[in-house]
């Protein structure tokens, strides 16, 4: 029998969703399991872009341009315009869901052996795709202490090395919540400078900033036109991760010509989801303030609910809608587990994300976990709750 | 600036898409193009599928679950059980159109350096594939004197090495059209066994086989459980190429558990996508049989069409909607973009894939192009005619 790939097997399985055979098993013990562990909003997607696809009469589902189709893509001008982001549609390539982004970003500038510094804890799944691009990851920690502030200029350039071509940030950040400020990102921009690194850029939370915070995008680096690739998803945007459908974005015309041998490799982007973002875009700014005004709300009853838990620690965040929580534990893939598996406070409890999974040094977040606020008020107090008097019991409780 | 990847430079643009920039440049000067080029059928998509999009009704279009949606898993039971293929909803990942399957079975069965034996000339983006994932493509040579048949024992055993991993094969063959007979099948299985490779099997094109032949699934293979894994996809199969949606087949556990994570990093297929899916299972037998006499129908009109050119010669294949045919012709890149750029007859001009870019092997496919008969019958007349005229006058012609 021939063997699976070893990196496949180096591969770890996704930490937000490693445990849900025991969410599963929770729940057929009839425990309702309040899912923090997942970024997946409750909030309806948009009804004029839902409206888009069921009024659509397209007698051939084709193939559209593998950069997308040209209307989506002007329409797309139209967005970040908007958001004072100046592109062309031939600097624009839709991708399937951000994650496709990621693949044609490090297939497009980085070979095998290459090496791309990540502030960590940082999104798991970037390592599957570095991986499957056999490009190496140099994660440079940041710290719950100032909130997981970008590392400094000094810690970057300690694992510069010749092998070096890339740099990558979550802007606003997931899993941590943290938006980095204007001077975090002219400070990025500066290093990519000075030693000829790539930047990229996860920018897909862009629109959930809160209390006054404004996003600076990498788009908006003067100088570093060639260097920056801006990844993005309509995905939480407008609450629509089913329809796979995201951006990748560059001035550099050889980057991009070279992600497009990529892109027509896999034909197009999905045609419905397509429709659903073109139409989006036209969505009323009510919906977002909305939205905002909910996430705030979610937010403070997360993080404010925790901290008020004896021997807890959240940094306040201000993008996203995820934290990462510091817990009086001994190990969060125990503790995370144990909750689902042995734990339940009047039926209910509660899934995490064991913040383990988030970090590429080993060792780390093994008193962390990662909180998605993606769930109503009164649903989030109820997980907090359960957190709560799960920490009361817990046999590895530390402190 | 820094510099695109060494990979990403190495990577041939496809062969179907670039003469794009020619086709265009003739359309704008008032020429008509006959895309002979490309495998994007005319034929609707049915409409049962296409109502079901219509008729979703879901406030949030969410993550799927990794592998695709439970209750498509399950329509899709009952389809490969009608065409004899019986496999459990936990062997199956619904994919992002067959492409992505492709990346899974690469990555989750294959490290950078291994080896997979293709029969050539193949489906070029298999190239880029394998490139992504380090994987190295040793191509054996097929021949258009017997109609592309399946290489040798003897020729796949030439080339296996210690680092051979895989055999991979489309059946029926896009570019050439022609289905693996079941004792081909039953000997690539042998093989497969013998040397213990996994056996990649291609098969988005089995309702496509003409003049009563049948189509043999490696899935019908015994013994061979472990070794195989099935590549499909609905985009021909219901003329929905734009939906994006493949399958991802293997029996062997281990196999299907790697290829998850893959799975799991990009989340979920495409949701409308797989609603259509689902619902295109249920497509009437009627409207197979139609498409399949159409084809047949548009299959004769081009393959006796280019017969009857004197110095052409096309194998009249069995299946798909491609065949490749040999003109006599100094090089098939130059003859192509010649018929767009300097060639037309009474307006009109025909677009082909010069069959260089289906091959592995330098120096081959220069006297062959790719023929897709994805057009009515009227107009593949009309493509055919514009071909003859062609040959009457291009300079390089040999003979």
């Amino acid at each position: 029998m021939p063997k699976v790939s070893q990196k496949g097997q180096s591969i770890a399985f996704s930490p937000i969703r490693k445990l849900v055979p025991f969410s599963d098993a929770a729940k057929s013990r009839g425990i309702h399991v309040y899912h923090l562990n997942i970024g997946q909003p409750d909030i309806e997607t948009p009804k004029g872009a839902r409206e888009a696809v069921k009024n659509a009469d397209i007698p051939v589902i084709a193939y559209s341009h593998s950069a997308g189709n040209l209307s989506y893509r002007k329409k797309l001008v139209e967005y970040y315009h908007s958001v004072g982001i100046e592109i062309t549609t031939d600097e624009i390539i839709v991708t399937t869901g951000g994650s496709e982004g990621l693949t044609f970003a490090f297939n497009a500038c980085m070979d095998p052996g290459d090496e791309i510094i990540i502030p960590e804890p940082f999104y798991a799944n970037y390592n599957t795709f570095a991986k499957m691009s056999g490009v190496v990851v140099k994660p440079i920690l940041s710290s719950i202490k100032n909130g997981f502030a970008l590392p400094t200029i000094e810690d970057f350039e300690k694992v510069i090395t010749p092998k070096t071509k890339a740099i990558m940030i979550c802007n606003p950040n997931n899993p941590t919540g943290c938006l980095y400020t204007k001077e975090e990102v002219l400070q990025l921009g500066e290093i990519a400078k000075k030693h000829d690194l790539f930047l990229f850029a996860d920018e897909v939370y862009r629109e959930f900033c809160y209390d006054g915070a404004e996003h600076f995008s990498v788009m908006h680096l003067k100088g570093l036109e060639d260097h920056v690739i801006l990844l993005d998803s309509v995905s939480k945007r407008y609450s629509a991760c089913g329809v796979r459908i995201g951006t990748f974005i560059t001035h550099n015309k050889e980057v991009y010509s070279t992600a497009m041998k990529f892109a027509q490799a896999r034909l197009s982007p999905p045609s419905y989801g397509q429709i659903l973002g073109e139409a989006a875009v036209d969505t009323p700014k009510e919906y977002f303030d909305a939205v905002i005004t909910d996430y705030v709300a979610r937010r403070n009853t997360v993080v404010n609910g925790v901290n008020a838990i004896p021997g807890c620690f959240v940094p306040m965040p201000k993008g996203a809608f995820y934290c990462v929580a510091q817990l009086p534990i001994d190990n969060s893939d125990r503790f995370c587990q144990w909750m689902l598996e042995e734990f339940n406070y009047n039926g209910e409890t509660t899934m995490m994300a064991p913040a383990t999974g988030f970090y590429s040094t080993p060792g780390q977040g093994t008193n962390e976990v990662r909180i998605s606020y993606c769930l109503k008020v009164e649903d989030l107090k109820k997980a907090v709750k359960c957190l709560e008097e799960a920490l009361k019991v817990y046999p590895g409780r530390t402190n």
